[in-house]
């Protein structure tokens, strides 16, 4: 047993077919959803980031690795077109808890305040050897509003919030090194910052939550291809992406050249660019680039449709291929 | 900066003074508590467990591990009287899945199956070294009804639901290899149970928060001594306790000089017993006795009162001394 789909699995077999009044949600999507108050939902999520696999302290600044480690969870309420609400935080170091904490908590609070989400509560143990941060969020929907990944029908058109591969990008800059030189103001900054400081969409998210267009979404956390593929199988239905209609920021083709890396990877299989993917009906689209327009002020991006046909396929000119269920797994690897 | 208090002192520095509507408490007791629905609450709580700190699979089969890493949550939603409802488990494992994961699994759902408490997600990923286990589980609990820590007064009794020490003793049958033998089936059965499955109080403390006697409650994970010291503290009070009055298993005392320690040293900083500790008037005593014997059928133990002298001090004869501050710390050790 080594991949973490297969843990999953395994975890999956052991829990019982839960039919309770107060669970709309279990496992399998962004956020586990709960009945509240009416209809009003309890969102629950939890995340891991461990030194060495997630983040690496050689290059990340402890304030900006406490923002991240807020940002990717509230990414998961953001996912759902939830409000975040409260934050548990456990943080297993060895040895003794070191200086830089402070640094990391003024961080992961400064977004937390940013969204209006109180820390409650969390438990501070000694490990052995790793570092390790595990978070839980809860948020609040709306029961008619909340976006699952299973609504997406074909014939709808495919959305991402923002531009792909840069924070894949950007960790391929910090690991050469590039982040520690007067480069990291110049013209990677965007680049590696997408990496360090990932932005939770929660704006954007509730404002398509409200907007009734949106028939599935998620995170992009594990990268577009392999994203895409777990809402196509929730939704029961395939893909098909355009190649020239993948955001790409500037300078993405040239950090590609100075690492000898493929633009094409990063865009789909870098994963942890924390933009929304969702889907709606295609005559939604002028009122949707409408609402977006006015109530959010950024772009948002197109990059294909559902199709009935099963698979995540990319269309590039004439040519049209399936891409294999191939983005980060974290057991084994790429 | 070394120790889990030091730790969650820093921590206490970054969060701001919580002032919603929504929020009843924050960082403090042994759950946080939010508004839900009209009089009902929802509970939080997180915990992580650490191979090699707070358990070894040397000794410890993956399937009562697994009941093990349930019942440390659960028995906090029991310390405030609460209803468990869902669990989020995430696992960091070193390299793949290990081969004794179905059987943790199968002993960590069993748990949740005896509390109709629902797995609804988590978050599975690989580490560098340790393996570690965090836990979050949500319940449910009437505004009213739910038991703080911070309600102890003056003249109160003090209350343990069950045998302290068994839990510390049982680790150090386990550590000394007395698990491993026939024994474990013999004498130190018991005692070594108490270490490997220990028994979230749920049902107790459903029965005592609805009662309406309890003026404070926690459970007893970290040792008698720093319990009630944060008992006492968070209600601004001191504590007597009677050593003739501690509850103490049989064999507690064989095993202590089999292992040659102190039977006092296991109940006032051993912690790991997940016995609720609690509080009432005095004048409640009888009726308490008779509606526990009545719906719950096993004895609860009053071993003090609550004083208005800040401190906690133990009794004996004539003898009155004040227990350290000395429970067992996550990262001083002892």
């Amino acid at each position: 047993m080594t991949s973490e789909r297969e843990c999953i699995n395994r975890i999956l077999h052991y829990v019982e077919s839960h039919d309770r009044e107060y669970l709309i949600k279990g496992i399998g999507d962004d956020c586990a959803v709960l009945k509240k108050d009416g209809e009003n939902c309890l969102l629950l999520t939890t995340d891991t980031l461990v030194e060495g696999v997630h983040f690496d302290l050689a290059w990340h600044p402890p304030y900006l690795l406490g923002r991240k480690c807020a940002s990717v969870n509230l990414s998961d309420i953001a996912a759902m077109g939830g409000q975040p609400r409260t934050c548990l935080l456990s943080v297993a170091f060895p040895g003794s808890v070191p200086s830089w904490f402070d640094d990391f908590m003024s961080g992961f609070t400064s977004v937390l305040n940013e969204h209006d989400t109180l820390l409650v509560g969390g438990d501070t143990v000694k490990s052995q050897n790793d570092l390790i941060l595990s978070v839980t969020v809860t948020g609040e929907g709306d029961r008619g509003q909340i976006c699952f990944r299973s609504g997406a029908k074909s014939g709808d058109l495919i959305w991402v919030s923002g531009s792909l591969g840069n924070a894949a990008a950007g960790l391929g800059l910090c690991r050469s090194g590039q982040c520690q030189s007067a480069e990291m103001s110049g013209k990677w900054q965007h680049l590696i910052e997408a990496h360090l400081d990932p932005e939770a969409q929660i704006d954007l998210g509730r404002i398509l939550s409200s907007s009734g267009f949106v028939h599935a979404m998620m995170d992009i956390s594990d990268g577009l291809a392999t994203d895409l593929a777990h809402l196509c199988q929730e939704s029961d239905v395939g893909a098909e992406i355009q190649q020239d209609l993948l955001p790409l920021s500037t300078f993405l083709e040239h950090a590609a050249t100075e690492l000898d890396a493929e633009v094409l990877d990063w865009v789909l299989k870098g994963g942890e660019d924390y933009q929304l993917l969702f889907t709606t009906r295609a005559s939604d689209e002028q009122n949707l680039l409408q609402l977006v327009s006015e109530k959010f002020g950024r772009e948002i991006f197109c990059i294909g449709r559902i199709v009935e046909e099963q698979g995540v396929f990319l269309c590039n000119g004439g040519e049209r291929r399936e891409i294999a269920y191939q983005g980060y797994d974290h057991f084994v690897g790429k």
